[in-house]
């Protein structure tokens, strides 16, 4: 079992008294700005969560009550698949939700909001913090879970899919279909989870024994139109590709349309296969074969955390990867002969 | 200007004092029951809003920067575009936005968070809400906006978009392109959204000196699968339309895939034009013609109305109806000779 850690054992890292370290989570001026520093860093080091915030042990009004859930941005259906899961699990556990809007790390007024407010715990989306905000949370007694951060963060609770395995599956999917030639939308080279989904296709080539083409990986974005254009240059190339892996369901129906106004029938001229596996991917034409990734149960997952870390268990790991699964729909078909 | 209505003209308008309008809005329990019914009733009539719910005034921990914003499901991309909205307008004002799914009426735990919980007002999207949940947020000074109620009530403040005016725009474009034989999809036949959109559809007709042809609306839901149903059972009729009018763009990507599964072109054997201009639309293979209905600036001027009532104001209409306008992309061509 995870211990819980003291303030006494903050207190003894930090070599200080038990009474400077009560003072900093109080925030009293009567402490150096040093030791308060290093004091901070070691509770976020230590994933310290006062007492006081289990559940309903705290008066402020129902605060302890609501979960802080942050989004980079409410324009994909992605992240609605994400909040809803988050709503019913919060909703399950007698919990309400705040939604915000992250507006980058230099805005954080959601940071500053969710200490004050003194909520249950706080789940940001796709989203980056700061070393100073996350003290901030940390001094507040506020635990902090991350969905698919753009960067894995080694030191914060994170939940994510298994982007390897699922690269890998797409892949091993189009092989099986006699499909070698394989173009890849490659989404942001800065994301991990997009190379990581990129690493599990150029595992199952070698799987197969055949090298990738650099011509056919194509670095972009997570969005529509730059797949839609990338699509098109491949295939226009002269030995184009058989099939398309993209590496979002968005990039996938932007090649869908780079297809049809290059008059190609998907899967009939091309193969197309996505992954996230939103619930738009069954209604395009054709409907997507996919990677599915229960976004609702990371989600669930991010509030079960939380739960647990205010209710001051250490969580047993600092990551959690769920599986994901392939999708067989209408977009692949086998290599014509 | 719209006068505030105080206690003392609730208080008149129930013939008791204001001491027995004073103690029903603090729960007391020295009031008969018969009195309290007919106090609380009137203060939803009168839209009484508190004092104390003037922004900034409530010292209780900040609860009165909440809006609460209640959804009928986390399910729809156009659920997610107002909340865009909500959440926008309401960080520009200051305020956080609380989320919630109804689940109902019968559940309607909502009702009692938001008026225990002294929120700034609640914004309820396209759900309902019975008499007595109504009764419970006046009494708690809980101003209530609903967005695309399912049925539009004559004494809450709603807001929608000019459905009537879209469903005209809508089959004009289609006429002007030659197309006289029109199926459409109808959406569910209790939802005054959808019907208003037929209205709009049967007055372009009616200009137009046609008759409508009553094979060729089908009522349904909102959703894809039953849309494709539909329009299949229509484009196989001996005389089939040569364009389809979807009253929601679920409908209309329905639409798409039953042509496809027919084998027939999208725009070039048959037109179809959505509604609600969801960004999905803009990703469809075609991508699609749709009325542009402005989602986010619903929510934005759902936050605006509650913080006006919120501030004492009685709103100057009970109805705000956004405009809609057409636009044109590549699912719908001029009709083929």
């Amino acid at each position: 079992m995870p211990e819980r850690p003291t303030l006494a054992e903050v207190a003894d890292a930090a070599g200080v008294s038990r009474a400077t370290v009560s003072k900093v989570l109080n925030g009293r001026h009567d402490v150096s700005p040093e030791t308060r520093a290093r004091v901070e860093q070691l509770l976020v080091e230590h994933s310290y969560v006062r007492r006081g915030s289990a559940p309903d042990s705290d008066g402020r009004n129902g605060s302890r009550r609501m979960v802080q859930l942050v989004v980079d941005t409410l324009e994909s259906p992605y992240t609605l698949e994400l909040i809803r899961g988050v709503s019913d699990a919060a909703d399950e556990a007698g919990l309400e939700v705040v939604l915000s809007q992250s507006g980058g790390v230099a805005d954080g007024r959601w940071v500053q909001r969710a200490a004050g407010g003194g909520r249950r715990g706080l789940i940001l989306v796709m989203s980056q913090i700061s070393e100073e905000q996350r003290t901030t949370l940390a001094g507040a007694g506020v635990p902090l879970v991350m969905i698919d951060p753009l960067i894995v963060p080694d030191d914060v609770p994170s939940i994510g899919v298994t982007n390897w395995a699922g690269g890998l599956a797409a892949t091993e999917h189009l092989l099986e279909l006699g499909h070698t030639r394989i173009g890849v939308l490659a989404g942001h080279p800065d994301v991990s989870t997009a190379t990581t989904r990129v690493h599990g296709f150029r595992a199952a080539l070698a799987n197969a024994g055949l090298d990738a083409d650099p011509q056919l990986i194509r670095p972009g974005d997570f969005g529509f139109d730059l797949a839609r254009e990338n699509t098109k240059a491949m295939l226009t190339l002269d030995r184009p590709p058989t099939a398309v892996f993209a590496t979002s369901d968005g990039q996938a129906l932007g090649a869908l349309a780079a297809a049809r106004e290059l008059g190609l029938g998907v899967p009939h001229d091309v193969s197309v296969i996505g992954f996230d596996g939103l619930s738009l991917s069954q209604f395009s034409s054709p409907p997507l074969t996919t990677i599915q990734t229960p976004l609702a149960d990371m989600g669930r997952t991010a509030v079960g955390m939380i739960r647990r870390i205010a209710e001051g268990d250490r969580p047993d790991t600092m990551r959690v990867e769920l599986s994901t699964r392939l999708l067989v729909r209408e977009s692949t078909a086998p290599l014509r002969a």
